[in-house]
């Protein structure tokens, strides 16, 4: 393409850097930039540079923090014997949003994925080995994405905690609330009359 | 949203800004940028202000260029008597990628909007009136969106230069090449009945 600018192809090609933002989008955001004012488009230019430089992760649980030890990490009323593990942070504000989860969480920062180059070294795995081996661990949750790369790096951690006697659960899998079952996928559907639950359960909660 | 971070929860609000993306999107795109090196941050951060401090615009057309007189304008093979009104450097891009049109380009900077409280003056228009008023264009050629701010933005043209005896018109609207009948809609359909071509001037073209 020409964008007849060298600035503008410039910006263009930073902002396509992006995931999900081809070149046509990243040209239409750059446009709408341009026609600010020039106060706006440097605080949106400062806002990315001081989060990068600035950011700050939880000691404890890994989580983007401000402090030191995150709100969940210092809050008492946690249960801090249960552990949930997250690749980042959009699945703690998930859960949290849930507000049916009153334990800690360990932020992982990724899931191994030979593809791109992410072995266990990269992300916060030694830590909550540590965590598990000092015992201040009852039960960890593993609760990231059902593909390849999450059920890797589950069946990782799992091995790796087996000769602690702690509880390793996963959270369920199943028909989502409201789903049609016609419409369902045939390894899920499967998985949930496998792992079926007693009624009852089911009324309580 | 629990952002757990001040810093995090301004560049996301940044991000947001920007037309269609959602506090979602511009969350997995801020995160995108945390797991990168501070310098391509600092590039991507970079690129956005001098663009916006350094963007200049060509002087005869109001594209964007980075001299004075644009690429289009000062090549003497393009055909000067002809101009074609466009709203942005997107639209200045499809209509060179066709390579059907030899003349040169009108840009606007947008179209007449009350809803957006953009009006006329905003626009580049008494540039084009100046143009034509001077007797340097033959005919000028609308291709605009199909809106109705696009439509709105043709006639006010249409009417400031009707004094002047030049040839005003419009790309045709019809059915797009390789769209089934059945699909199109009948605005489009019905207009492409009413303004029909000869059939030879089809197949020459």
């Amino acid at each position: 393409m020409n964008y007849s600018s060298k600035l503008l192809e410039l910006a263009v090609e930073e902002f396509s850097k992006l995931p999900g933002i081809g070149k046509k989008t990243a040209l239409r955001l750059v446009l709408d930039l341009l026609k600010r004012e020039k106060d706006e488009v440097n605080r949106f230019a400062s806002a990315m540079k001081s989060l990068r430089e600035g950011i700050r992760y939880c000691k404890k649980c890994h989580n983007i923090s401000d402090v030191e030890i995150c709100q969940l990490c210092s809050n008492p009323r946690r249960d801090a014997f249960t552990l949930c593990i997250v690749e980042d942070i959009r699945d703690v504000m998930a859960v949290e949003n849930t507000q049916q989860y009153k334990g800690l969480y360990h932020v992982l920062g990724g899931v191994i994925s030979p593809m791109e180059g992410i072995g266990p070294q990269h992300l916060n795995i030694e830590s909550l080995i540590q965590k598990v081996k000092s015992g201040e661990v009852k039960e960890i949750i593993f609760a990231l994405s059902t593909t390849m790369e999450g059920d890797t790096t589950n069946f990782y951690i799992y091995k790796k905690l087996k000769e602690y006697s702690i509880k390793v659960s996963t959270i369920a899998r199943g028909i989502a609330f409201g789903d049609e079952l016609e419409y369902a996928d045939e390894i899920t559907l499967g998985r949930s009359i496998a792992n079926r639950l007693p009624y009852e359960s089911s009324i309580n909660s």
